[in-house]
């Protein structure tokens, strides 16, 4: 499979977030061509501000091979990580994380400085801009709907 | 109460994970002098790169209030957080963080940007080294059974 297929995937779990009335992102882990974990942005479902897509996703495939280390596997979430899931990808040693869109107020260089740190965690390698349209584009309906 | 105190309670969870052979650091959240989280670092038992004191105190604050803004919290955490909880920090809202120990390895200029910044979450206030030698003898007595 492709980075295409999995991105929609992780597509189809941020439209699980926008029906549940959560800024729509989603995180797809894979290992060998396998999904080991899947996650939702749920941050106000769960009364958790930590509950972002990677992070939910991270937990599950943790827990499914029981080891903290993910070494090996790719993350794909629909857009570019926050601080704090950037270096929950890095403390967790996902091998890659591919993502597609990045809002215009992000500081890209922070989230790259930490997801390539070898402080915490494992340097990451990073693909972008895969179903960048489609990564955004639902992101902006679930805005416009809020307004 | 006093930081001191606090912090004292922060270290009694840091001991928590020392016995459970884990990196023992530990964390409290306190809101109108009430103790409202308390955790301590699980990593290796909880197979979850995640599973930081801060993480788990943050959790633990977030379920007891149903809300995941924690304004008008202080976290008292026995090390300085590393990125991933710097940002949980900053985006569950909490208002100071008050630290023990930081390790020499540590980049706190990236730590602090985090903590300060407002494209995520809302800026917190910080004050260091609050029971720094008791914070850093507990790691170092930690890491010298290891070896």
């Amino acid at each position: 499979m492709n980075d295409i297929y999995y991105m929609k995937i992780a597509l189809k779990e941020a439209e699980k977030a926008y029906k549940h009335g959560e800024v729509p992102i989603g995180a797809v882990i894979v290992k060998n061509d396998k999904i080991i974990g899947k996650g939702y942005n749920l941050k106000e479902k769960k009364y958790n501000a930590m509950a972002h897509a990677e992070i939910l996703a991270i937990t599950k495939a943790s827990k499914k091979i029981k080891n903290w280390r993910l070494n090996g596997c790719t993350i794909y979430v629909t857009m570019i990580p926050c601080p704090m899931c950037a270096s929950a990808i890095n403390q967790s040693r996902i091998s890659k994380v591919i993502y597609g869109t990045v809002p215009n107020t992000v500081d890209k260089e922070i989230i790259y400085k930490i997801l390539n740190g070898n402080e915490y965690g494992v340097p990451v390698e990073i693909v972008e801009n895969v179903l960048n349209d489609e990564c955004s584009s639902i992101i902006r309906k679930f805005f416009k709907k809020k307004r």
